[in-house]
């Protein structure tokens, strides 16, 4: 296993790091904007490098289906189809096939479901999973993982758990490109126990880094954050952890103040497209659709200086939400990514100087 | 009357110029992007000059009923709303009321009719058109005026043209602001005796600048032509010409040919948003939804140097629209505008020339 992980600073548990692959490196910690289909809704490839985005998400899952990993394979790549320079990181398809909960059938080889865009039976295996993401060009790639509802049972969530460890050592074994990274995923839900098994297990195999799945998939967020107290420490020290899936800005240093490196999510896009714009100052987000912005001539945010904010009024994004304008859910997601990014900036930058406790109040008192 | 209009070189019929308003000039022939609800659907205004925009259209019809010339006024008016710089021209209103056939009543005064948004009664007049407009606070206004559907009879559009004359006159009169232009239109549908007339009494008024209203509004294109080889040519001679609401590149190349000035039209922004580009070469467009792109690695337009065409395949867009990325339409828009700008650029340089008949004749061909 290479060691592509440098750890520059420690801070507490926070960490200040650097990851490599082959198409650069990206400083942690840091967030990853999602690119499901190959594009983050709305924003194309040079607005988010000027947004400060060193690593892209894609899932494995949607770009199987269509427009098929041998089709952007044969167009040059991953990083050409979708004109990302720098590093990509594919989720592995499983947490979106096991989001299709009424179509699927789980067995120790694999899942079957149906394509959700046309009906057609899948079968999709950890070798599958390793195979499409190669084929993709993926920078990282991550195993194929079952990954259990927030609610399951411990017994349920222990059986998970076997299954997931028997599919991880298999997708070692599939792994062929030497210049991808894959990384393992523990679950184990809201069990201590299981947490424990599940970070010995995965963190004795060799990953170039390690995952936390299963949080922030309908569990309460006190229940979250009691695992996030204990469980990243369980993870080899000397490896990337990544947070899957989440979170809020308030959940992004939580999860950091506990040692994990690394996030996706599709908050930001997402809420933002609904009109939740994330703001400095005392409240830590404001909805754009309101009618108190109507005849508002302030900026989203005061102290940011995106796109967004340097052009445009509260009360024009107001109208453009009103209107129905694509330009209204392009903005609010161009200002929550830098939003997000500003805050990875600023977490670095606080951790570099012995200061993120200091920080990490901060931004925990506005969310109370 | 002021005159903004210089004429620079003519080519047989068609003509270079530069008109001023309060907020800088803009080159003729010209083409303006339509930004109907204060926004060119998907683009915003750093990347409508990096475009080459130099004038952009704003609808007072649906800026009236939302967000309200007073909201916009209080803001600190259109320029400053839609963070645009450079000219803005608006067009009365008229053309929008007049195609909600069902809800409107029409009279001397004016023309009553119930709000798309909401069903309240509204009630538009030659002087709250221009008061609107005003209030905006756009460089260039359009006078309100009646237009009648492209098949409708010699009496109907004889008796039309007297409403539009004194409605014309009243907007000269209701006119206050110094630092705004106010173009008359001429109306008179595919009849020669009609256009005439329209042509010598909106001539004769005191505008800065005269629009041919009433083509492109459901006759055949044949009958626009025939209109376009005769009627440009009565308006006066050292005034702007502006075509509403046309057309295709082929369109705008004729009108060209027949002295006109100035454009505007959703056909690059809307086509494109439903699969249709403009390119250059032998076809004069090609559909990216269809099959045929899905594997190919070309750009949109091989001659073009538009974003869209220079970051990504056909393929990508193609698997955009399939995937309903709103990613598509924008690179689509984004890719057309910068059609159309380059068209009327290449149009300037071929008059400044002497070569626009050579031009003209290579574009008619692609459309044959």
């Amino acid at each position: 296993m290479k060691n592509n992980f440098e750890i520059k600073k420690t801070d507490e548990k926070a960490r200040l790091g650097e990851y490599t692959t082959a198409h650069g490196s990206f400083q942690t910690p840091n967030f990853m904007p999602v690119g499901t289909k190959a594009s983050v809704k709305g924003i194309d490839t040079d607005s988010l490098e000027e947004l400060g985005s060193q690593i892209m998400l894609v899932n494995t899952y949607h770009l199987w289906l269509r427009p098929g990993h041998k089709t952007i394979s044969s167009l040059g790549g991953i990083h050409k189809f979708a004109d990302w320079k720098g590093p990509i990181l594919s989720d592995s398809g499983g947490f979106q096939v096991f989001s299709l909960k009424q179509i699927r059938e789980l067995s120790e080889e694999g899942v079957k479901f149906k394509s959700h865009l046309d009906g057609t039976n899948k079968f999709l295996t950890p070798e599958l999973a390793v195979e499409i993401q190669e084929t993709l060009g993926v920078d990282i790639a991550m195993v194929l993982d079952e990954c259990p509802p927030g609610d399951c049972s411990h017994d349920y969530a222990e059986k998970s758990l076997g299954l997931t460890y028997r599919w991880a050592k298999r997708c070692i074994e599939a792994k062929t490109r030497q210049n991808m990274s894959l990384f393992g995923i523990t679950q184990g839900g809201i069990f201590p126990d299981l947490r424990k098994r599940a970070a010995a297990e995965i963190g004795e195999l060799d990953f170039e880094g390690v995952a936390i799945g299963g949080l922030s998939v309908g569990e309460p967020k006190e229940q979250m954050y009691e695992v996030l107290s204990y469980h990243p420490q369980q993870l080899p020290n000397k490896k990337i952890r990544y947070l899957m899936g989440v979170g809020t800005p308030e959940d992004l240093v939580e999860a950091i103040r506990n040692g994990v490196d690394l996030f996706d999510c599709v908050m930001p896009t997402r809420s933002g497209r609904f009109g939740r714009a994330y703001i400095s100052g005392q409240k830590p987000y404001i909805n754009i659709k309101n009618a108190e912005h109507a005849l508002s001539d302030l900026p989203l945010d005061e102290d940011c200086s995106c796109k967004a904010c340097r052009k445009y009024s509260r009360a024009y994004i107001n109208h453009m939400f009103k209107a129905r304008e694509m330009l209204g859910p392009i903005l609010m997601s161009i200002h929550n990514l830098h939003f997000y990014m500003n805050l990875m900036k600023a977490v670095r930058e606080a951790i570099r100087l012995g200061k993120f406790e200091e920080f990490y109040k901060k931004e925990k008192v506005r969310w109370e």
